[in-house]
């Protein structure tokens, strides 16, 4: 019951503004809707914004997509769609290649403010996209880009680069307790 | 570079569907901005939505507040943007606990299929929601409706009731680093 004025006061960062490499990671809840959170933010200040989806498929019409149409922040699922029961792994891998690519000249593009790059983490540490490579684009973005980066399991490279780095861990799950995933809060 | 199929099958829960109350705690980023996400996918599905803002002032106009006007997401700010260096506390309790009237209202209506209570967890800390009638409030709340509460330290009763709690850990922070709060990214 500690009253506000006891904690300890605000001290104003005096270095640069500048675009940031953000990464949500962790095996909890809120990595992507965190993204989500931010690219509405952002476009609410009018940021040129962009999210990639490196595991949904290009089709998938998810609540968030057609929220994202309403404030004209584009979007593209890059992947498949597929998961650990996908039967065609090289081609997921090929789609990831070709998503990676894109995001590659989104990023050095000098066309937006923020980037998402949902779910990236996967096809990298599937080895299906290089980290160096991934690495050596952010170093290389326009001076005021943000990107954020999703997914379980961020590696340590990206992690050491980035600016702000969040884990989401669970403390409990509503699916664990056995209730199924619902429309509009898991998808 | 595990492969995807080396991983757990999926087990379809079986239980049913029924709102979810959501805690997103923790002293890392994500908290509220993951909430944003959940109203915007929520929106997305025809959800009826709504948030509510405890400790942000009812004219703070930040990013995100442009892009739920843009998807007629209604929100309301509670709070008088007090911090700790707040000169008149028991202003700042009167307005938290009026908020609280509002957002109770809100629970018990049945006009909602989701709220987001922001930051409502300061208040409650600070002594001025009694977390009992919040936990009691939740209990009688109508069958389907979710509501998401946000900030840290969430106090163990409500942590306890949830279905899903997920906390954000700081791995790091650009503002640590002296990179000050940004537009469009922070507020």
């Amino acid at each position: 019951m500690s009253q506000p004025h006891t904690e300890k006061p605000y001290e104003k960062p005096q270095g640069e503004r500048r675009g940031l490499v953000i990464i949500n990671t962790g095996n909890g809840k809120g990595k992507t809707t965190a993204a989500l959170g931010l690219l509405v933010r952002a476009q609410g200040r009018g940021l040129r914004t962009r999210l990639l989806q490196f595991i949904k498929h290009e089709s998938a019409n998810f609540g968030e997509h057609r929220s994202l149409k309403a404030l004209n922040i584009p979007f593209a699922g890059l992947g498949d769609g597929f998961s650990w029961t996908s039967k065609d792994l090289d081609h997921s891998k090929e789609l990831a290649q070709m998503g990676w690519k894109e995001a590659r000249e989104a990023i050095l593009s000098g066309d937006y403010d923020l980037l998402v790059l949902d779910e990236v983490t996967y096809p990298i540490n599937w080895g299906w996209i290089d980290v160096q490579e991934v690495l050596e684009t952010l170093k290389a973005r326009p001076h005021m880009l943000h990107v954020v980066l999703t997914g379980r399991n961020a590696p340590q490279e990206l992690v050491e680069y980035a600016d702000t780095v969040t884990e989401m861990t669970p403390i409990k799950h509503a699916f664990d307790a056995g209730i199924p995933a619902q429309k509009g809060i898991e998808h």
